[in-house]
């Protein structure tokens, strides 16, 4: 038996249950994983409230993210042996599988061997948010040594793994917050420089900061009418890639700015990569280096236990967390 | 001596001047042409009322597209002899070359041989909409058989460019103009299908025009408001190039449009092609290969002597013509 989290009806972390399954052998082309650590996703919350892409259908399941080890392999899985440690990519949807629980099964395709020097909650950290940022960063922007990056949301996990993989290359990571509460955390994140937009000349701000070069590519989550101060600030040539939709409102997106710059502004989203081999080997190779070497280093806010998976999910809600929330299974 | 047309100041066309002078011989990498016929260009206009991206400084010259014979090779000149008969596309700036004249010199990167089953007044009237609408839908755009392309503003000599290309890439080409006056002319000159969006539904009409598949490209020199409607009716990883800004609003873009379906949104000028070698080149051979064997066939509206320039430029101004406005040049 397997302690797994479940729900019944959509609505608040309430409506999580942690309950017993028979988790069934791992089918062709899946890997069976004994659960140590979980990493949590807005996305789930999302699900969790019926307002994800997918509505659930109950008992529903969910989970992007968990690191363990290797329990057992369905057929035709050659690549992972009982014990290895591995982590999970998503790559899939919520109606297919779930990581919270203690044992789980994943699609191959989803699963990675991380490198040894992590641990498990690191590696249950990792690689939705590097993976997310090398895809607009790295295999779309393909950013060089030198280059300015606008990082928006920056204390986010996603927008500190952008700040990480920005410094990995070379170039100089400008990131952007409301307030200056965390200018100091993503400075000793590796922010090249914070801008707390509601205090501060944004335009005015990144001009100096880049030296009226402008930025080469603004990565963020947010979109809304602010997108017409950010293309002002951008480089020719520039790219913006808008991967969140935080701001529902439409972008106001400054005709001369793009046309007379050729700026090319492109939704992205981590699927694009976890669903085509190639990108998704390229982005393995690229995180799996930059862990290995230290580069790319997961910053962890904090660690709840699967009981707690509820607390935990209340605690993302509440926005004050700096990296990523993660729930260690025993 | 040589008429050629310039201006002592900007204004109306009234500010354009006919006058005699002497062309010096051609410099090292510059072809001297013997004009036949001039193609006009909306950036002439601008230019003309000091509206453009450079101002002019008198006595100004100007003028983008012309074809005539060779007259004289520079230094360097290895690819064109006199007699030949050639084209010039627009790939420098009026402060350095004006192409209004009957002995004008070129820049020889801009010098293009045109197929002989051409008149002059055709090939005048190709390289500048050929090539800018060739550089969205097949250099960046990579535009497919079975592909849909909405095309705004589609009697424009540019939108009639982009009409053929279509049809000779075995895609779908869709019209958009503002009233229904133009339809005849837009069918007849190889649209799909046409749609007036001050009378129609736009969105219904397009959906049911591509069986609600959506429009891999959108080609767009306008902007402004309606852009929301058009990334509504875009499939998924569709491209909308923006290359006009006609309309000086930002443009709305929406959120989810981009993300959810990971759209690209692109400013595009001609400029961008004209000035890389390789690009060039390319657009060189698939012009050359459309003209030759007439799937390409420039539509020319009117025709005027050089001596009625101003009353041609009138004629543009007054947004009347389908295809082209050509000048003859004895």
């Amino acid at each position: 038996m397997s302690k797994v989290v479940t729900f019944n009806r959509t609505g608040g972390p309430e409506v999580l249950e942690v309950v017993d399954v028979q988790v069934p052998a791992p089918s062709a082309n899946e890997v069976q994983i004994r659960v140590k650590a979980i990493g949590l996703n807005r996305a789930e919350i999302m699900y969790r409230n019926g307002q994800y892409v997918i509505e659930p259908v109950f008992p529903a399941r969910l989970g992007y993210e968990a690191a363990g080890t290797v329990e057992a392999v369905g057929e035709n899985v050659k690549d992972f042996a009982k014990g290895d440690p591995v982590s999970v990519i998503p790559s899939f949807m919520f109606n297919e599988y779930g990581m919270y629980g203690e044992i789980v099964n994943a699609p191959v395709h989803a699963v990675v061997k991380h490198p040894e020097n992590l641990s498990f909650e690191q590696a249950a950290a990792s690689w939705m948010m590097y993976v997310t940022a090398f895809g607009a960063l790295v295999e779309y922007g393909n950013l060089q040594a030198g280059q300015n990056v606008i990082i928006r949301a920056a204390s986010s996990s996603v927008g500190l793994a952008a700040i990480q993989i920005a410094n990995m290359l070379g170039a100089k990571p400008i990131a952007l917050t409301r307030t200056s509460e965390k200018r100091d955390l993503l400075l000793k994140a590796g922010a090249a420089a914070v801008i707390a937009t509601a205090e501060q000349d944004m335009v005015a701000e990144i001009n100096r900061e880049t030296n009226n070069v402008g930025a080469h590519i603004v990565f963020d989550p947010v979109g809304g009418p602010d997108v017409a101060k950010l293309t002002q600030v951008m480089a020719p040539l520039g790219m913006f890639f808008q991967y969140g939709a935080l701001d529902s409102r439409d972008m106001l997106v400054p005709v001369f700015d793009i046309l007379g710059k050729h700026l090319t502004l492109r939704g992205y989203e981590l699927f694009e990569i976890t669903t085509n081999p190639e990108k998704m080997a390229r982005a393995k190779a690229f995180v799996t280096e930059g862990l290995r070497s230290g580069k790319l280093k997961p910053v962890i806010d904090k660690t709840f236990t699967l009981e707690d998976i509820a607390d935990a999910q209340r605690y993302m809600e509440a926005n004050g967390q700096v990296g990523k929330i993660v729930v260690t299974v025993n």
